[in-house]
């Protein structure tokens, strides 16, 4: 039986931010959801692109030379390489795509490095 | 200037069915939008999975063994090889996930076959 994967059930499945969960695998690239509040910091993807969409509410984005704001319907796709820093002022439910095996903090690590490859 | 990839905004750019329109590039995968209704061509792609992400509305894809259904807020992942028809009783607007250069219709084409790589 294949069953179509719910963006808000899988949603209501895990309450911890920054921490992405992976929802669906297409050939070598995940579906990950993710919680986010506050700033995360700022890091770059040496190897790929990274899209962003926002199923519910509004985050931000600040790269080098300008913030970019993503609201609920809405996606970017982050280039390769390009330093980027996550944030959001209230609580905001994104889908991340990018290639299985991509570490949420890139080149920065530290801290707010979350554990890979955690389906729900 | 990164402007964000707004989906509804993009929707009421075009009005054809089954005739997908490309709006994002990650790497060499695209993201593209679709407007369905009615019955398409049962169909497989040889090389590649293929998501499908419901944005309104609601739709259906038969496989050989069962019939899915799929409805705002939900995606389903359809894998290598697999025949699969998609169907809506009533006009669907969709996102499909899948590598540049897929063809829609895979190895069934005929006159559904929409041009590739047009972008809105």
């Amino acid at each position: 039986m294949k069953d179509p994967i719910n963006f808000m059930a899988k949603l209501e499945n895990f309450s911890d931010l920054w921490a992405p969960k992976v929802i669906a695998e297409m050939n070598d690239y995940q579906f990950k959801l993710v919680k986010i509040a506050g700033d995360f910091v700022s890091h770059r993807h040496a190897h790929t692109d990274e899209v962003f969409i926002v199923l519910e509410g509004k985050m931000n984005i600040e790269f080098e030379n300008e913030i970019v704001e993503i609201n609920t319907g809405e996606m970017i796709v982050v280039p390769k390489g390009e330093k980027h820093k996550p944030f959001a002022k209230e609580e905001c439910k994104i889908m991340l795509v990018e290639p299985t095996g991509v570490v949420n903090t890139g080149d920065a690590g530290g801290e707010l490095t979350a554990p890979d490859n955690q389906w729900i």
